[in-house]
């Protein structure tokens, strides 16, 4: 029983997916998505969206029970779709080699992990076991088989892409939409071509691109922070829009309260796309291991293996609270970021989307 | 008899200049803005733009003077902002060095220029005699003094940004408007923090940060190629929407006819941010010049020395219609460019914006 396709159609696209408006609350791995975060956007007529990537198979089964516990029924989880990676001792150690003087400067011990990723078909596993309304994926493509068998437990699939080609790519696969990400968004670029020498394209650019070559909705990701935002993505012709920095302050998010200062209080901070961190282009709030890291860009391990190799720095910086060594991410506009529950942004997304749509639907109706 | 201020409102906006619409053809420097062009676009309800910044003082007279032969008295002129650059000898050969292999392959002889670039001084001393109702500057700032000559004779100013912080340096200066132009951009970035080491910010997050910060009007520039970006950047809070990719291969356009062939039929190239061919970053369609010049970027002398050096280099090219050594300027959305008279895309901007804006008022509409 396949479900249903998806209208392109924003209020049809979010009726479907029994959602008051199209809005999505993105997913945000490391902690940030707490069930108690989803179930609030869902609760509040929006889809939020549980990061499960780093999970392992277990916890998001917890989690998955724990968001339903809260009475929500309608969210998304995402993915990462990664192979387990071939990671050769002598390269592993010279990556290890790099970190070396930030594992001394916190006083943490460099060790190669058991493994570097949690097995993205396993979690597959899950959600064949457990369905959810919608799953998204990142970082990969799911086969034509996987998709299939998605649909067959009632599951939408969502891929998101990072240009026309991923776009494509994923509906010939049979996904139900498409979540176009611009290079404003914070966190993980979610393509699968992540290479930083190619062209990073900006939502305004992205989104009709995609728009004119898929048939399917396209979900708006990258620099929206407000109703504003959402309206314009609306007018780009998008079918939804998707948020993640702008939920990152709610106060139902797990970010690290360091993190949530910074944004709140230093709205100035230019943010960079690194590799630095986990091997994968992801866009964060620029400090001292970014910049220190960046002469080397060219010799990081891909991810998963500096993201494995970088974690127990990364869990000591939280710990002490150094936010020089910790993965800050953040999107280009994060200056527009707000402190509330989630249900109070929601709803002051909702009210401004409708003032600006209107606006300028005024603006351009005296031009006829 | 300073100009009155400029209203925020698009509608107001528009009126205010003696448009129809808060729709701009931006000035593309190297002879692509022909009077013909400025003035279509002009006389079809919009505001042309003349880019005068590599036009000599007296052929920027004749441009203006063939502008308003043709009827148009509502158009922009814009200029570039920059010192007479202090280049070293050693630095000029080092750099004409680095392009002999490119020079040898079109039978070019290196020469050290006369001048590097024109005077932006004798430039706005033509913009003072002639006054023209708009005047837009990029690469640099007018002093509070230069804004007020211009305001003395009528003229209207705007000022390029690509930060926060540039913007409101434009505002403070005395500037009516402030153009927002994101990394999507085709062309030179036109702001003065140029360094490709700085973020450099999407439209959808940098309009609404601009937006927030300065009282004056911001023109969204940066990856709108059809009305559906025009109705996204009103709804994002701009006042006016700024395109030139839309226009290059408009039948008024200059470009050459290599350039439009590539850009009608090529929709997949790459565009990349490069300061190849001018020492300033500015986004084309990635080209072998661009690839071979990429390892020397940080010792390619700044704007205007590099562009100067690479003059013949590039006229050749169109002389013998090698697409290899030829700048050709695109913003990221260019695969949505269409070949048409100025007037006629003019008239589809239109249209098409008006049923971008109210599909995305209706769908919020039916939030409340």
């Amino acid at each position: 029983m396949r479900p249903s396709p998806l209208s392109p159609n924003p209020s049809e696209f979010a009726r479907q997916l029994g959602l008051r408006v199209p809005v999505i609350q993105a997913p945000m791995a490391g902690g940030i998505t707490t069930p108690e975060l989803v179930a609030a956007v869902s609760r509040a007529g929006a889809l939020g969206s549980l990061a499960g990537g780093m999970l392992a198979p277990a916890v998001l089964r917890e989690h998955i029970a724990a968001i339903r516990a809260l009475g929500c029924r309608d969210f998304s989880v995402n993915l990462f779709v990664v192979d387990e990676p071939q990671a050769s001792a002598p390269a592993v150690r010279a990556a290890l080699q790099r970190l070396d003087a930030h594992f001394t400067a916190l006083g943490v011990t460099a060790k190669v992990p058991e493994r570097f990723c949690e097995s993205t078909e396993l979690q597959l596993d899950v959600l064949i076991e457990t369905p959810v309304p919608l799953a998204s994926f990142a970082f990969g493509m799911l086969d034509r088989a996987q998709v299939a068998e998605l649909h067959r437990v009632g599951t939408r699939v969502v891929g998101t892409a990072t240009t026309v080609a991923e776009a494509v790519a994923w509906a010939d696969a049979g996904a139900d939409a498409v979540c176009a990400q611009g290079l404003e968004a914070g966190g993980h670029r979610g393509g699968f071509v992540a290479n930083l020498g190619h062209e990073q394209l900006g939502t305004l650019a992205l989104v009709p691109q995609i728009r004119a070559a898929v048939g399917v909705p396209v979900i708006a990701a990258g620099g929206i922070m407000n109703g504003a935002g959402i309206a314009a993505v609306l007018a780009l012709g998008a079918s939804a829009a998707q948020l993640g920095t702008a939920f990152l302050c709610c106060d139902e998010a797990g970010t690290h309260p360091l993190w949530k200062r910074k944004l709140l209080e230093e709205p100035a901070l230019e943010t960079c796309l690194t590799v630095a961190f986990s091997g994968r282009p992801a866009r964060g709030l620029r400090n001292r291991f970014m910049d220190e890291m960046a002469p080397f860009a060219g010799e990081i391990p891909p991810y998963p293996i500096q993201n494995a190799l970088t974690a127990p720095l990364r869990a000591r910086a939280g710990q002490v609270g150094d936010a020089d060594h910790m993965s800050l991410w953040a999107g280009q506009a994060h200056a527009l970021v707000r402190g509330a529950p989630a249900a109070q942004i929601v709803r002051q997304l909702v009210a401004e989307a409708s003032v600006a749509a209107k606006a300028a639907a005024d603006t351009c109706a005296a031009w006829a």
